[in-house]
C-alpha cells in the first residue's frame, strides 16, 4: 500500500481522534444539509428501482458521516413518500461507507446506530479508483475530502528539480514551480476520481461534493498564504534547529494536500463530460475560529487530521513534542485571528450524465 | 450491543489471532472447495445480471475467507466464459464481508490482496438478522460460524432452572434440560439466520453452508461427549479452587455454541419453505489432530476463538494463567488422541425458491 497506509485520520474516539476533533468538518456538513434536501427533492430520479444506494467517500470514523447518511436517506423517503401517495413499496437503503483501508472501521462500524434506516457496509480502499460495479450507485457524497492528493508530488521533494520544495511543507512558498506542480497533481486525482464515480454511478445519478477551496486569485502566486501549514513547517524547522529532527528529513516532508481555487475547481468538473454542475456555491460553514475555538482544540483539530501522515515521516516519539510547540504558536501568532486562515468550503452538486 | 461485542475472533495478525491460528477451519474450507466448485457449475443461474453479489456470513479477520470468496467469483467467472463462449460482458463481482460489528475489520480490509477479481466491502452485524437489501445476493456463503447462538440459552445459567449447568461450560454433562436449552436456542437461531438470507438471496441463489456437527446420536445424552470444552472447564474450576476465580463466576459462564446432529440440522433445514437441500454430505476436512498437532497450537486455537468471550466474563489478567493450564492439560490428558474430539464438518447446499 505503500504512503497510502498512512492518510488515514486519527483512529479511535479518543481525545486525539479524527472522531472528537472534527466540528470543523461537521460544521460544513450541518451547513450543506439545507442544500443537499432542496436538491435531491428536485432532482433525484430514484423511483424506480426496488434499492437505493449510496455511498460516502472519505467517510473517517464519524460522526460526521452518520449525520450527512441519514439526512440523504430520510430526505429521498421522504421525497418518494411525497410524491407516490400509495407508493406500497418503499426502496430498501444500502449506505456504503468508503476509505482507505487503514481508515479505523472498527470505530466506524462498533458507533453505527442500530436503528438507523440503510443497510450499512464498508468499502476499503482510494477514491481515486474504482471501488464499485459499474452503475451501481444512485447518490454519491464525499465532504472535505477532495482536498487530498493521491500523493506528494514527485518533484517538490526532489532538491534536484525547480520545484524543490525546501524547509516548506505545502505550497505557501513563492515558487511557481511548486504551485504548479501540486495544482497538476490536484488536477489529475480530481480527474480520477470524476471518471471512476461516473462509472459506478447510474445515468441520472446525483454527488454532492463539498470541497475546501481558496477565493479566486487576484494577486500573484507569492501572495498564498495558508498560515496554519505555514506555522506547522516552521515548529517542524524549530524542531531540526534543536537537533530533534534532521533538516534534510523537514526538507523532504510535503503535506499531500490541495486547496483550488474556485475557477480552477470548475474548470476541472466541466473538463469531465459525464457530469453536469446541477449547483455550485460556497457554503455558510462556520470558521474554525468558531468550530476550534482555542489554540488547543486547534492543534488537536490539526493532529487528527494529519498525525498519520507526520508519524510514517518523522517517527512518533516526536509528536507530543511537535503538537505542543505547534499548539503555543497558534497562540502565540493568534492564528484564529488571521483572515487568510481559510475556512471556505463550496458545495458542489454533479449530476451524472453517463449513458452505460 | 451487550454480549454482542465480544463474540469476534481474536483480531489482529499476531501469534493469539484467528489470522494465525484458524487452519482447522481453513482445512474445511479446502476440503469444500471442489465441492463448491462442481455445484457453481451445475447450479448456479447467475448469467443474466450486470453484477454479481456475493457474501460471506463469519468472514472473521481471513485468510481462510479471501480463499474461499477467491473460488467462489473464479469458478462463477469460468462457467460464464464457458456457457457463453461469446459472452462480450461478463458481469462484475462485488464480495460482503460479514462479521459482527466487533470483528477486526481493520485487519481484514488491509489483508485484502490489491489484485483480486472483485469489488470488496464489509458489513457489520449479527447474522441471526438482516444484514442486506431484499434479493441483493446471488451467493451467500459461511464457514464453521452457524456453531454459535446468538446468546447462551437462559436457564443454563439460572441456579433457580432445572437447566443450570453448574460447574460446566457447555452441554456435555448429563442433565437433558442443560441440552435441551441448548438445542431450542440453536433451532431459533438457525430458523433466524436462514428467515433472514432468504429475504437476502434472489430467487435461484445458492447458499454453502460449512458447519460443523455431531454424528447421530445413538446413545442417551449422557454419553454426549466435548472432551476440549471439558478440559477448558475443568480448568476454570482448577483455577477457582486455588482461589484464582470466584467459583459463581466459573458457574455463570457458559459458551454460546451448539454442534447439531446431523438430522437434527437435516430436520431445521426442511422446516424452511424457502431452501431446497441441494446436496448434503460430511468434508473430508483434516482433523484437529492434524491442523494443531500440538498442545500449544490446540491450545492457541481455542483461544483464538472464544478469548474474547472469556474475557469479557472474567476480566483479561487471568487469560495467560488459564490457557497455560489448558495447554498442560491437553497435553496430560492427550485431548489430540480423544476419538471424541470432534472435527466433522458437513457441507449443506441450499437453494433458494423464495419468490420476490
Amino acid at each position: 500500500m505503500g504512503a497510502d497506509q498512512f492518510y488515514a485520520m486519527n483512529g479511535g474516539d479518543g481525545y486525539q481522534s479524527y472522531a472528537k476533533n472534527s466540528s470543523f468538518q461537521g460544521g460544513a456538513t450541518e451547513a450543506a444539509n439545507e442544500i443537499i434536501k432542496e436538491e435531491i427533492s428536485k432532482k433525484l430520479d430514484s423511483t424506480s428501482t426496488d434499492i437505493i444506494r449510496i455511498a460516502d467517500f472519505g467517510c473517517s470514523t464519524g460522526p460526521n458521516t452518520f449525520h450527512a447518511m441519514q439526512i440523504i436517506v430520510e430526505t429521498i423517503k421522504k421525497k418518494i413518500e411525497t410524491q407516490f401517495a400509495v407508493f406500497d413499496k418503499m426502496p430498501e437503503f444500502q449506505v456504503f461507507f468508503n476509505d482507505r483501508a487503514s481508515n479505523d472501521f472498527n470505530t466506524l462500524f462498533v458507533s453505527l446506530r442500530s436503528e438507523r434506516q440503510y443497510y450499512a457496509a464498508g468499502v476499503p480502499g482510494s477514491f481515486h479508483g474504482r471501488l464499485f460495479p459499474k452503475a451501481s450507485l444512485h447518490f454519491a457524497y464525499s465532504s472535505c475530502t477532495l482536498n487530498w492528493l493521491s500523493e506528494v508530488p514527485k518533484e517538490v521533494v526532489d532538491p534536484l528539480s525547480p520545484a524543490w520544495n525546501e524547509g516548506k511543507i505545502l505550497y505557501y512558498g513563492d515558487k511557481n514551480e511548486v504551485i504548479n506542480a501540486y495544482a497538476a497533481q490536484y488536477a489529475k486525482d480530481f480527474n480520477s476520481f470524476l471518471k471512476a464515480r461516473a462509472e459506478e454511478l447510474v445515468s441520472g445519478g446525483l454527488m454532492a461534493l463539498l470541497i475546501g477551496v481558496e477565493p479566486n486569485p487576484t494577486k500573484n502566486v507569492s501572495s498564498i498564504s495558508l498560515p496554519s501549514f505555514e506555522l506547522l513547517g516552521s515548529c517542524l524547522m524549530d524542531l531540526a534547529k534543536k537537533g530533534l529532527l534532521d533538516i534534510a528529513k523537514v526538507d523532504s516532508f510535503n503535506l499531500p494536500s490541495y486547496f483550488p481555487y474556485l475557477n480552477e475547481l470548475k474548470a476541472l468538473i466541466e473538463r469531465n463530460q459525464d457530469f453536469s454542475i446541477e449547483r455550485m456555491e460556497i457554503l455558510s460553514n462556520p470558521p474554525k475560529r468558531l468550530t476550534t475555538p482555542d489554540a488547543k482544540s486547534f492543534a488537536l483539530f490539526m493532529r487528527a487530521l494529519i498525525e498519520g501522515l507526520l508519524q510514517n515521516h518523522f517517527g512518533s516519539e516526536i509528536m507530543d513534542e511537535l503538537f505542543k510547540r505547534y499548539e503555543e504558536k497558534v497562540e502565540e501568532f493568534e492564528l484564529l485571528l488571521n483572515p487568510n486562515e481559510n475556512s471556505m468550503i463550496t458545495f458542489v452538486l454533479l449530476k451524472c450524465n453517463r449513458m452505460t
